[in-house]
């Protein structure tokens, strides 16, 4: 297939990159073009344009918030202008239900078939081609991306025909995982303070009950009490739990952890966390308890 | 060795085969003398009192909670009064951090040896002799009791020389548990309400990040919304996250999803909820959303 | 003065009159007709478009939200469009900070003057002409204004030069009176669930340290739980809640008790409580404590 | 009367003063005896033990805690042994709800009478015998207790023939106090972040919908930011708040709002609020929103 793909942050060149080694022609645009250059260096083309990368069978889309995307979607030379009737968007950013139901809409008006495919993983999975896909979207639309999803993850789930579901299920699992990083942050400060180890403890639990990447990475880095360099920042994190939180004042579900996390967060931000790791709102709990680290 | 056990309820019974396969000679006491009977066919004597099961090297303790626990011991007949000095008592109860230290007290003034090792895992796999074991308690002591542990359990941490610190571990692995039902339950209601189907949404969930038998059988349950028979009733686990905030007020650390879990708990109790499996607590978030089930 | 009206709900209204009896040359606009043709009978001059009510000194707004008030001020034939230079928009409604500022910056730009002045009191007050007012804006702004304000409020506030910050010090006003709800609600339910006459409680209360009419009118709802007809309803209760988080995501400022007020009206809306009265979270508390009322 | 009165701290050497001026026999006791000559000074006769203090009609107790008031009434010599049959025991102290279930249950056992009368307001409230007080008792023994309670409080309210339901509607005051502080906390901080001077918030809340003398003061101590000397300790605060959740417990009443309030003196506690009042629990909001104060 001929993609283009807008979007080479630390996730989007890593799928890039996956995307030239599956044999699809690719046409790369980045809003910076250094790194542009260096997926040609890896056999794809550089588009000089939005629209340039849009003359191709499906454009994907990896971008950081509704905000990029809807300059790159809705503006002059953006995606609706440019891309050919049928051909199909790919969007696998993370961005909110709300924006995901208007391209829905406005991509059908304009002729065009989308995709909404959020994906899990951070971005040396993304670089092993190793993604989790969740996609939502009509089945021949579904059908067509398939060659594009199966080159980026490891395995793709169809949750839904409509393309906003696809974008709930990836913000749901984002609050899963803040979930995890505050619980782990109470269960640390508690034991601390009660003299036990912080690393054995997490040697402990994911040796056993958490045997499981996810709580074997993030805890290490609760442990440690590292928040420095972030694998995703905290304002990321932030925006996405208020993206579920929109979400859910839409469907009217109260959530009372995502609550938390949400006043976490910004205490993160309002205390200067700015540049931390997301994953700093479990050293929170420790600091309320008066624990002094590091 | 020559081993006591007394409590023989669906952990305890498990653990004290397992007792009798690695070869230990073990008298056995239980309130209601049937389940005795059960372990007597298996190759255990039966006790017909606490002191009778006493007259040993060691004698394991595996009772519902602080209650029953100090009538054993601290009562007329009760291990203080019985266990020989220099003997062994391990206690694997879910008790309170207090109970934990009164007992260290107790059994140092009566010249006696305490471990505490509480345990995780449910009952079949305390039959296997899989239970993950937290111990705690001098290190002689600890290494006396180890041909019990290793008999139980396939792995034994040793936390702390304070016997007490095991109790926190313990408790604070529940709260993990605990926070786990609660974050699922919450992120269930938001894409249940949002369409997608709750058993496929665990099938993700626990095929990608989460890919852990704690969140694969928590997650069945609550998709399916079957909560009885209570594998764990709620009122233990409601026990057990007011023996965490116990502890939390003792350390003065702050637990705000301890707090959200507590409440989710009472509510749960106070809505007829009594005989439900803990993970019912998961389907208030359903509830409270307006979702109808079954 | 000559001031234009636009909102005659059953806030709008009583302001209206008010604005008349003070001598004032009123002209009025509403949506739906009927509702001028009462101010009509009282000496006011019924307005057939925005336009025509803008033909005015001033002009004040009392509308239900953002959105209404985005469509009279921006739309066509909207207030921007047909207020003269100079010309004053006074606008009482409680909409979000956001909506404030955005306000402040397009009247500037079209060179009219522009005074935030929400107002706190219930239908009865308004028509009495007692409200609270609390007004922002640049001073000569607001000297201007005055003569409205004292006309339809018993005392005015004037909290700074930045319109918004009216908006969110009447936001944060009715977030301390959902917090009086919530905690009334909760108090009463563990009272209630111990044997105490509700009615007797409340009255012990506001006799005492909550001698006020908020507490007494509110505590009398919450004792009788009769929560219809709606004084003011839950949607527009969780309207400004959400509207208090949106300014504190902006400010960075967590806000816990807001985040549990977020989490009520969504299950009150949730479970079917649109037509209620806000105050009937109160009784939130009570239906999880198991108690069953009337 | 003649009435024995122990426990002579801010609040009970004002209430004893208040019952000397009515004109009753008191027999003042305190742990420390310089306080008893204070008394001794304004017409009262010290007694040298709780023993003594106990020759009387009615002993009054005004105790520090739970802890305090066992020792005095179930120790040696305490009011247990001393009291005269049909004597009466007023206890007005803020303890649990158990403890003054355990109480009832002993003095009926000793045939003596229990009411429980715990009081609302500060110290100089008390000097000015402007109390209100929290009464419940059997008929007979509240008619007796009347002249004792009408000479320290303004008014009483009798809340239920089972004495421990006063302790349970004290606490619920106290909650209801604390959820002002947290949400005067919570709105202070969003609109100081806005740049609102806190002294005129205050200022406007308190002329408006909160004119009441709670809001007055605790707003002024929140604005000034000033929580030393504590009028109220943060430990008693804490206290407090862990006895209504020990209550709603023991009830079975999920209370979101106390919860927070639970977390928020723990935090304060943790860190470094010992010596604060508890109203410090207000400048924690400001504290999470990164607001730098004096």
């Amino acid at each position: 297939m001929k993609v283009g793909f807008i979007g080479l942050g630390r996730m989007g060149a890593g799928m890039a990159v996956n995307l030239v080694k599956a044999g699809h022609e690719l046409l790369v645009f980045n809003r910076t073009p250094e790194k542009s250059r260096a997926l040609a260096a890896q056999g794809a083309t550089v588009a000089d344009s939005v629209a340039a990368a849009c003359r191709a069978d499906a454009v994907v889309t990896m971008l950081a918030d509704d905000q990029a995307l809807e300059q790159v979607a809705f503006g002059k030379g953006g995606i609706l202008e440019s891309l050919p009737a049928q051909a199909l968007h790919i969007c696998s950013s993370t961005v909110s239900v709300a924006c995901s139901e208007q391209l829905t809409e406005r991509h059908a008006a304009a002729g065009q078939r989308f995709v909404s495919a959020p994906v899990f993983g951070r971005p040396e999975v993304a670089a092993a081609g190793q993604l989790f896909v969740v996609a939502a979207g009509e089945q021949r639309a579904i059908d067509a991306a398939m060659p594009v999803l199966e080159a980026i993850g490891q395995r793709t789930f169809v949750v839904s025909p409509i393309p906003k579901i696809a974008n709930l299920v990836k913000l749901s699992g984002n609050f899963l995982i803040a979930s995890v990083l505050e619980s782990l942050g109470e269960a640390l400060a508690l034991v601390e303070k009660g003299g036990v180890d912080p690393h054995a403890y997490i040697e402990l639990l994911t040796s056993t009950l958490f045997n499981v990447p996810l709580y074997k990475n993030y805890g290490a880095l609760l442990a440690e009490g590292k928040f420095q360099p972030a694998g995703f920042a905290a304002p990321l994190g932030y925006k996405d739990i208020r993206l579920v939180l929109a979400a859910a004042d839409e469907l009217r579900v109260p959530l009372p952890f995502a609550s938390v996390l949400r006043d976490r967060l910004l205490a993160l931000l309002a205390r200067g966390g700015e540049a931390l790791d997301w994953s700093a709102i479990g050293g929170l709990a420790a600091a309320d308890a008066g624990i002094e680290r590091g």
